[in-house]
């Protein structure tokens, strides 16, 4: 990346520290595309504990595909309260790799929108952890298992932390 | 496929086994694409038993096409509930192959979106049974119908079992 | 249309009689493109007539364009209650067809979200009788106004009756 | 236009002649585009009074862009009821034209949902008066403001004191 | 510009003067493409302190990416509320720049119907901060940060203000 890439995209530096030691996270990851969702949910959760959830906060459900996620996150959501064990901020992980029907976009955009809409229904951050990629190779690098790839699970726990503590100060 | 698929796409293994024995589940098919649609309804079944879903205990019900099947879906819902065999789980299923018109485009659109809002309004699971392909001949392989193919009905029907168990555990 | 077609594509059979003699059935339409607009609400009217409903059941009311099916047909529902005449299911027809700008897209796209949306919001069955046509040819095609036609407004007829039976063993 | 276009294509005839003289009509318009806006608006206001519709129950309000039509459409029926002059029936009246970025389709994806679903909402008709075109010459034709061009806005303004009655009659 | 682009685009003169001095006025914006998002948001404090809008009645808050203005919007508002500083409108500035997933496409749409909606969940204007480039000149242009560029934070902090009055009328 050039120096005009790192002005003009990427993310910003973060605005504060976030002290996340009193925060429940509830990850929910599908089970497609299996080595690149493992990487994402390691990156997601050595972001979370560097920012001081603790493991035994940490809850992490699975669903088998991407279209599963919303309602599994409202599931998980409801099942931590349930155990007297409400979470705070839940992030969905999902990859959607272009295949040769329209299955991609359909998923794709089905989720995208039910998880945007879960937040107000459940009032709750919802962190959008879903890649949609047209080539497995693009998946491999935002997974951070290419030479040149990024983690983005590290960005998609550190936003979890982040949106979790401004809820709490809204509430 | 080449292991490198097998690594990167496909579902991953299954978090654990679900005992699908006190479970009914309603399968609702359009009826247009008869042959991929019987062949999918019936992959499904057969995962369905597997997990140990009682004969007795899968509905089936159809509608004319896809479009029908949200309402049709919550039309089952409401019918089973209101017979005291109320539902645990649904699985519409639909074939949409792409036409010279448009027709498929916004049915595709609007079924994936119906579906999707309709988990959050009955608070039950749906599965996503509807396949969007561009030649008949991607629906005879995910149906199971080519010499390469794969019954995604199976997939279903399994992923029924697994979602109702964990909506089970959190009510 | 080949032997494979009829397996692969095209409606299966119906599941099962329905018996119309007891409904009450509204139909929308819009007025642009009337020529083929008629043809699909007269092969509609056949069919639901061949079903058993009484043409004294039948109510037709029109609106301007497209758009204005959703509320229009909301309107229908509303107005027949008020007159203690209930209506049992709605079918909204209107026809469009691809042009410069790209109205038909935006139009065809939030008329299939919202008359989708609306079955949910009104609980009855809402047939969804929209042509979205790339020509005028497809459109006069599926009115069953060229020899190879085949009137889909005659489909929807049946799956009117169907629905709005299907609703009525729910409730 | 060959015969032909006029046989498929266009706005039907009217099915009976509407009496606006006791309807209250909003109009909201966006200022961008504003020579194309002006043509438009005029063209509305002519079919209103032409149907009946008094000059002072004609009500018209602006907001600076088509993303703020929604919204400013549900603060002037607001503003209106507030002062004890409720409106029948509401027109937004707004014009896109594709530039460079994705803007044009985002605007006109999430207003075109946004009136239909307002619609519902509000409980009143919204007429859709968006012009998405792919060049201005487009926009132009489509206010009549080209010799072979048509002004939309009549069609509009015709169509609001139809679905206006037919709403009042419902109710 | 050519005399012709003025007339048929570009901003129309705005309807009044607006008078900001009572408003408050709440601003988040994502973190990415930071230099474009700086720029912004100074353009438009400038035309909401232009329109009187005073410096301490203008709170800036952040969310790390677009995916979060939604969410992040409803937040700031709730939380200004709760400090008995509630806000009159409120700005959510980001911007998506496509790169070579579709990230950048199922991001934009869930934040532009997610805006959309916000504004009728929490009855209060949310003005449309987000540019959707398909280049990072495009992006640069629109924060005025080339010579023929045109700041568009300007134009939404103006829109704010009109807005926020236009909604202090109607209540």
């Amino acid at each position: 990346m050039s120096a005009f890439d790192h002005s003009v995209k990427g993310v910003g530096a973060v605005d504060r520290v976030y002290d996340g030691s009193n925060l429940r996270v509830g990850i929910v990851h599908a089970r497609w595309n299996d080595s690149v969702i493992s990487a994402l949910v390691k990156g997601a959760i050595v972001k979370l504990e560097a920012a001081g959830v603790k493991k035994e906060n940490i809850v992490v459900e699975t669903v088998p595909g991407s279209y599963e996620l919303p309602y599994g996150t409202k599931t998980l959501i409801r099942q931590q309260a349930k155990n007297c064990t409400p979470l705070d901020v839940v992030l969905p992980i999902g990859v959607l790799i272009k295949g040769s029907t329209m299955h991609f976009e359909y998923i794709a955009d089905a989720v995208s929108h039910g998880l945007m809409k879960l937040q107000f229904d459940i009032d709750l951050p919802v962190i959008f952890g879903l890649l949609t990629c047209l080539t497995e190779h693009q998946a491999l690098q935002r997974a951070g298992l290419t030479e040149d790839g990024h983690n983005h699970g590290e960005d998609w726990g550190s936003a979890a932390v982040e949106m979790a503590i401004k809820h709490q100060n809204a509430n």
